[in-house]
């Protein structure tokens, strides 16, 4: 079991990461209010609600039980939240506890931000993706059929418990797709980090514990490093978008939940790294380590044949990434080290959109 | 022309307060991103929409025009903001600019702290209420079928201006509608704009430019002090709710833009006063002094007859004003001083309950 702080001054709050913590009622114990309400989904919530529930006893806790998908994270459903919140007859005093994956962290957290203009929250994550990088950080949010998570707070939780052994329960793709956001933050800054996961993916994907508390508290780490230097995306965070301004545009072009989250960001990642190395930056050595891990992870590595590069600008232009009318792209100089830049020449991100693509035969 | 600060370190701004300034391009410009929404509705957009706009020319500014009233003060319209937002491709570096009455300032400025998970946005009130209150201290929200102002956040706008000659459009029934707030506060906390207001009433009411300024003025730096110690209502800041606990069941329970929410708050002051004398603080001729002028000021001193004091019990136990299971009251200790208690025995509030009610025949 290990734990550490995101220091945040009075928003600081504590990261544990180990087995059997779901269930684990001290660990909760110093964060809850008086009322105590579980958010989760169809999926997660016949798997573990009930041993949460068990280990809330005494708060008498509350659940509201979502379907299950980013198609989901909206605000109809968000209001669904506040219904069942409402008429439990909850006040300021309460805490929200998100159980399950990125989308139930990131609509949980942004309801707790919005009810009764601000209550606490609990990140309890279920997936890897969660674990290593939605639950930390305090973004929170709802998608826009024009664009994701374009409707949101900024809105630190109060605890994150990351229990590897909800991991056990998560299929291969789902893994695959939290190994996307783990390749993301060692490319941007921790190349060592890096190398560890070239040489470890194959026990990582066996589930090892030790190995998973490894690299989950390490992507954790690196990711706490950055929102402590710039908690509301002045700067510095926008590093952690690697991968995200193609890959928001690839969710949104397909339809929320065609591909995963992780699956888009890993398609991303690899536009990003090709377009680095059009840029003269990154070494096609590089670029090949960096496609190869994807593959290795079971990630793809090219945008669906459907997105054409008309579709990818049009989408991105609507990103929240934009700014001053040009669009701001994550890049990788090296591997191990992110920059953003929007002095990208447009000849060079078409031809990117255009050979990142998958065959339209295969589509 | 007035303008003074509210402190609040980084997040400090001026209000304005004078005559022709909704059309003065010099007041604005300090203020503004680099693109622009103005968001009104359909009363308010043909008096003022297009003075606004010729303000703002060099800015290019798009606008939404909202339905008017309290009972669309919702999610679904708060979503019709950010698709127009998205279509006009508004990125992070733009400024909403809220162009009507207090419905028009919650939702713009929640739109504003949830766009992007946080743009600037800019107060223009149109509506007595609105200059005097909730366009100062950056509460705002969406209302919930089940309570009202459920939904929100606190987000502090960039800039307020109260321009006096808008309020010559206003109907007597919304100019009293404002009425009812600047009495509220000068009740919590200002015995001598109490009696000012005693005296200068029916110059008010005449909308006398430099009266208005005056009641303006005061009523905003009453409120914005409050605002200064207590930003996120922690403590001092539900003083302002004098008459809202009440207020706000009125509202809910008769459905939302029946009475309007000066009206029901006006009821909520009255029967907040009778329950203070109950409780030994206020004296009758204090009580008389506060029907009086609410009379005078052409509002009801009585809750409607189908408000049942059950329905006030049921409605008041989900306002957000609710503490640990017992509700909250605003009372008063005298004119001039309010306090907030939980300790009010259940018999005297029920007298209230019942007594400050229109007999059945009048409903």
């Amino acid at each position: 079991m290990r734990s550490f702080s995101v220091n945040l001054g009075k928003r600081s709050y504590p990261i544990w990461i180990g087995t059997e913590l779901v269930g684990c009622s001290e660990v909760y114990a110093p964060y809850l209010k008086k009322q105590v309400m579980v958010v989760t989904n169809e999926t997660v919530a016949p798997l573990y609600l009930e041993t949460v529930e068990r280990a809330l006893i005494n708060w008498k806790p509350q659940s509201v039980i979502l379907p299950d998908g980013e198609e989901y994270k909206t605000l109809e459903i968000l209001e669904s939240i506040f219904t069942a919140l409402l008429t439990a007859r909850f006040d300021r005093h309460c805490t929200l506890l998100a159980l399950g994956g990125g989308v139930i962290g990131d609509i949980t957290g942004f309801a707790a931000a919005s009810y009764q203009r601000g209550v606490d929250f609990i990140q309890v994550p279920t997936t890897l993706l969660a674990q290593v990088d939605s639950s930390v950080g305090g973004k929170t949010g709802v998608n826009h059929r024009l664009g994701k998570n374009m409707i949101g707070a900024f809105h630190q939780p109060k605890l994150v418990v990351a229990d590897i052994l909800s991991l056990n329960t998560l299929d291969d793709r789902q893994f695959s797709a939290g190994l996307a956001e783990i390749i993301k933050i060692a490319l941007v800054r921790d190349a060592p980090f890096f190398e560890w996961l070239e040489e470890n993916l194959p026990k990582l994907q066996s589930r090892d514990p030790e190995v998973l508390t490894f690299a989950i508290e390490r992507a954790c780490r690196n990711k706490a490093e950055i929102v402590v230097e710039d908690e509301r995306e002045s700067g510095l965070r926008a590093l952690l978008n690697l991968g995200h301004t193609f890959g928001h545009a690839i969710e949104t072009g397909l339809g929320y939940g065609t591909w995963l989250h992780g699956e888009a960001v890993a398609a991303g990642i690899a536009m990003a790294s090709d377009l680095s190395y059009r840029l003269g930056w990154m070494g096609k050595l590089e670029v090949d380590r960096v496609l190869s891990l994807l593959d290795r992870a079971g990630l793809p590595q090219r945008a669906p044949a459907k997105m054409t590069p008309k579709s990818f600008l049009d989408l991105m232009a609507v990103d929240k990434k934009i700014s001053g009318g040009s669009i701001r792209f994550v890049l990788l100089q090296t591997i191990g080290q992110g920059l953003v830049t929007a002095d990208v020449p447009s000849n060079l991100l078409q031809n990117t959109l255009e050979t990142c693509r998958e065959c339209e035969g295969l589509a």
